[in-house]
């Protein structure tokens, strides 16, 4: 009965309107990928800059552009090493208006607004936007590019 | 003659490698899109903040991130009559460092530096990065997203 019911929903599958399929799969992408900027927040906040620096894909084509553009991973990681070394310049990090749009099965760009709680002898709390352009890999949802811009930095405390 | 030659031609494109087409696909939507960025400068520096828009995609999906996001072609043309409105405001927009990296056949991410040059009265000259996703509409390569900063506002004339 069980491998009926499976049967009757994977041919239901089958029949689906593509129109419907993709919104799955969007929703589906949307999902992972919000899952992959919630873990490396988590990882930025435990001061984990090798693990946060996973939500990027390990390849010499990736861009992190902000005052500087840099190319690769090893030259991301080093970025983010010169300007975030210690707990107290990563502060707290929290990402809000976080919407993805998908562009096709492999790729997709993702927005919002990020919010960096520091203390004054951290740098001081910041704001700001950020643009980024995923890549579906086989280790999942990857950001390839990444630029992200300070608005206004907030008042230190 | 010249149909046997074509003929050829057409047989030895079929059987070029896959990697070399892909790598002639990129240099093409790379000088495609260079002449697209090529022309919206010169539309911006003739004042034309309507056939500038075109470089965009006529589509209410599209984001131009700055300060604020602003969502559709509608809203990213009242940003720029916004900020942008006059010919003074406008100033002369030149590009360089200009990099494209393809994603797809359909979509490609760019990035580069830009730089207004303007008046005091016009708000003063300012550098800048930027990326940019494009894709190939019916109508061209078109910008899809824009997240384009403001590093470091040069010094006013």
């Amino acid at each position: 009965m069980r491998t009926l019911r499976f049967a009757l929903f994977t041919v239901m599958l089958l029949f689906l309107p593509l129109g419907v399929r993709a919104q799955y799969a969007e929703r589906a992408a949307s999902t992972e990928i919000k899952a992959v900027m919630q873990k490396s927040a988590e990882d930025w906040n435990r001061g984990d800059l090798n693990a946060f620096a996973a939500c990027y894909k390990n390849s010499p084509d990736i861009l992190l552009i902000g005052t500087t553009i840099s190319r690769g991973y090893d030259s991301m990681l080093q970025t983010y090493r010169t300007y975030y070394g210690t707990k107290d310049k990563m502060g707290v990090l929290s990402y809000s208006e976080f919407e993805v749009q998908s562009l096709d099965a492999k790729f997709a760009t993702a927005t919002g607004h990020f919010h960096l709680e520091r203390t004054s002898a951290g740098g001081g709390s910041a704001d700001g936007f950020y643009l980024l352009v995923f890549e579906k890999t086989p280790q999942g949802w990857k950001i390839i590019r990444d630029d992200s811009t300070v608005i206004r930095p907030a008042p230190a405390k």
